[in-house]
């Protein structure tokens, strides 16, 4: 019997283009009929593996140029509002482990606070890495900040939050914003805010599916 | 008054996204009403100048294996055949530069000669860095391929093969395909295959609206 879709979104609080990706996925996901799961990761740990020591749009001048003239036409099209940050990327491990407390708790408003974080980031030009900061935005959604910020320092935070970057990269994960679907040794992985609408089609496609067996699967699938 | 939008497709016949870009654009661009400008040109002088000695794709395995995924699932959208070709990144010199003679001679085929290399390269695993490989597609378009062989070879095609590289280059460009408008100074530029759509509505917006100053014009613009 086919299950309702499922879709997981990676996202990393220093990544531009994460920042429309998670403007828009609540909306999509509801209008395909998708279940969200969000999963705060940290990309650092992939760059270094990979031999990078800076965000590539810092090494690459030529790409980060275009980038931010790039992000910026997304951003006016969807209404967001962009200011080019004074720092990037600014680090944002303690943002994700306060995500990923919130979500632990399976707070409801744990998606405005991702929300909030990347427009701080992006639009406000706010240290994300500071905790005042997070803090100001916790209170700003009516959450005891006090709380959250002592809840993302437990042991068992900071392993969730480790362990979802080692599966982000036992699923091929190598930036973000991503989005998955299936089990790790199976994922189908979509990377990029503009390939947030196939993620989803293929969601629902796999979903409605008839259950068939790995190999058949296997043999109809692209490529 | 304005004037009929514009759009200069840029491409490398090593790269993997412009097949589904070259597939695509004249199509696309005829509906949007959009005047096509196709621009051959060669990646690898601007990867040496980002001190890249291979393919992204190669030196990032992690990042390779989505791409040809991604690759696969764009081609069976589009009902584009693919084939993992058995080289990669092949060598496009003597490709770009029949593809140069062509456009610069004003030939009706020139496109259909981009496609068919690409086709080639990315569906039927042939070297399309050899000359025979070049002559037969010719020959298939019912070209003279000696003749086209040579004109490939006159050293006016060979600088202007250098020029539009170096237009590339002082256009911002680090990748392909791209799409840019307007003059080098003032290029809006658009980057792989998912940009299409966004470049041509882009071009086409900036011919419809009434002539204003550049300074007006910069104060409008996204970003």
């Amino acid at each position: 019997m086919p299950g309702q879709p499922e879709l997981t979104f990676w996202f990393e609080f220093a990544s531009t283009y994460s920042y429309p990706a998670a403007a828009r996925i609540e909306g999509l996901a509801a209008a395909a009929g998708v279940r969200l799961h969000w999963r705060p990761f940290l990309l650092g740990p992939l760059f270094a593996q990979a031999g990078l020591t800076d965000s590539p749009f810092n090494a690459y001048p030529v790409k980060g140029a275009y980038m931010w003239r790039d992000l910026a036409r997304i951003c006016t099209a969807l209404d967001l509002p962009l200011q080019r940050p004074g720092s990037f990327p600014r680090n944002g491990l303690h943002a994700a482990r306060i995500a990923t407390a919130a979500f632990e708790a399976g707070t409801a408003w744990a998606p405005d606070f991702v929300r909030a974080v990347y427009r701080a980031n992006f639009a406000e030009d706010r240290e994300i890495a500071e905790p005042a900061v997070l803090a100001a935005l916790l209170d700003g959604l009516g959450q005891p900040s006090d709380r959250w910020l002592a809840a993302a320092e437990r042991p068992e935070i900071k392993a969730s939050l480790r362990a979802a970057t080692e599966e982000a990269a036992a699923r091929g994960l190598f930036g973000a914003p991503s989005f998955t679907t299936g089990a790790v040794a199976e994922t189908e992985l979509f990377w990029g805010n503009d390939r947030l609408e196939p993620a989803l089609a293929w969601a629902r496609a796999r979903a409605l599916e008839p259950t068939v067996s790995p190999a058949a699967r296997s043999a109809t699938d692209p490529g």
